[in-house]
């Protein structure tokens, strides 16, 4: 990142900060790569204070069962705020300790990584007041995934950043960054079945070519998702939220994919699909209480399949990360 | 078609009915297949009267240099007559004489069949005292359709009949068709170079698969253009009107394309591209005044080429067909 030329006010430095990030729904069930949506659970809690020793300190991680590097230089929450400290001309003023909690599944589906880059960044830019908008936030968070995961992409890290629902096209390093509307009913049941499904092992299994016609039927889906948003049409965006191209080929990687759909559909969801490049899955509807059903009746499936699984119910996060 | 059971009355019949249809652009240079919109010119005329004998005549076609079928069970203006009345139960109680005037190219890719589908039934309903609605027009339109070119398709007779910009999703016969907002700026140049692209031969250019990546390029343009028109920002839309799957295969076909398209963006268009399967190609801009720059220059261009051509330059219309 190039050097940026904003003017500090250490008045407004702050001693300790405490940050939700939230968890992301990448594609949003038939955007590949282009949509995704934040939620109010899971998520990474990162506690960020100010010491007397300049550089960035990783002080504890919790939550990850040791998967995630220790490395201040390699963990993405402590690199990125080394990264944006840098950038401020302030490495060698400023010292911060940090501690991760992650409350939520590693390599799921659900922007583990973009939670704790966009939550450290988040933190970092609390703790110096506030130096940078979100906007000029987002370029550290994409590098930010490109360090935690080898793949400079915006559609976990926009959504959450910014919260609700995020369109991102052009070119994936400078993204175009576009908010959707996100209609007041909408609700995501997220079940997170644990298998383990590295998202580049996801990638490689999708097809280089695709038929036009199928890309067309997606594509046609995708702007009728845009359209049912700004419309606050339920119906259309339920017609819309199909996935002909990518999920067929993922969800062989997710026990019981099939299975979960049918059980969802049948309980009222409006649509279902795989989160990210899963095996997370979502089943998308319009109340609290459909979502909760839908969700019950998967844990039960799953229970009875002995697969262990984590659940989540949520609105759509209009918000992104937040203090605590 | 079923029989409909709509009841007739006999009173509101008109003894004759003059009818303008628009010209149409299908794709709306990113959106194959889903995406199309109605100009204000060119289009075709028709006239309708009410005879003494029952049955569907075709009195006269003119400006179609003789190359549309005179067989009234063929010409789409006439089949699509007929096809009403016998789905109305008016067969052999209504006898209909039409003229088809063509102020428009044939084979041109701006909907030549669509406009005469389009005002054949529109027509033809006014005339009987509008027993249906627009909604239920459309499947005839569609039936239309694949009479004259062979391809059951709504992206020309969508926009055709509803006038605006139409999304179009879902399947072809029965297709979810979702009027989306038209923004007051937006302006076509139309030119259509006198080269002759039947719609077969362009579909059969266009390969049947495409990288995935241009793809997931293609349907962000498509959800941004959507988003655009929402939002009515010019920017976005222009930033998203760009066709990066389609264009670079079907423009081989089309004379001076790249020329065309230099000269449009440098007199300020806001994008470039195929109408509909070509040759016919259109520029968007954001003023009359520029739109007219725009045709003026390439105009002049062609000449230099000795290439004929026809020339159009119109606000988007939103209206679809109306009485003259």
């Amino acid at each position: 990142m190039k050097e940026t030329n904003k003017t500090i006010d250490v008045s407004r430095f702050e001693e300790e900060v405490r940050v939700f990030a939230p968890a992301t729904v990448a594609n949003m069930i038939c955007g590949f790569d282009v949509l995704g949506f934040a939620v109010h659970e899971p998520g990474d809690e990162i506690i960020m204070r100010r010491s007397e020793k300049p550089g960035v300190r990783l002080l504890n991680i919790t939550g990850d069962e040791g998967r995630l590097p220790k490395d201040p230089n390699k963990n993405t929450v402590s690199a990125c705020a080394e990264m944006l400290l840098k950038d401020l001309g302030l490495s060698d003023k400023v010292g911060l300790e940090i501690e991760l909690h992650k409350h939520m599944p590693i390599g799921s589906g659900l922007g583990s990584s973009a939670a704790s880059t966009v939550g450290g960044l988040y933190a970092t830019n609390e703790i110096l007041g506030k130096p940078l908008t979100k906007p000029e936030l987002l370029p550290y968070c994409i590098e930010g995934e490109r360090l935690a995961c080898g793949h400079p992409h915006a559609d976990n890290v926009g959504p959450a950043l910014f919260g609700g629902i995020t369109l991102i096209r052009g070119e994936a390093i400078k993204p175009d960054l576009i908010q959707l509307p996100t209609p007041e009913k909408l609700h995501a049941s997220i079940i997170f079945p644990q298998v383990d499904v590295p998202t580049r092992d996801a990638r490689q299994l999708i097809k280089e070519k695709v038929k036009l016609k199928d890309a067309v039927v997606q594509w046609g889906n995708i702007a009728g998702l845009v359209a049912g948003l700004y419309r606050e049409d339920y119906a259309l965006i339920t017609r819309s939220m199909k996935d002909v191209l990518i999920e067929p080929t993922r969800a062989i990687l997710i026990p019981q994919f099939e299975e979960m759909k049918k059980i969802a559909l049948s309980e009222g969801a409006m649509s279902f699909g795989i989160s990210g490049s899963g095996p997370s899955v979502v089943a998308m509807s319009t109340k609290m209480e459909t979502a909760e059903k839908i969700s019950s009746a998967i844990q039960k499936h799953l229970q009875e399949q002995d697969i262990d699984f984590f659940a989540y119910v949520s609105k759509v996060n209009t918000e992104g990360p937040k203090r605590l």
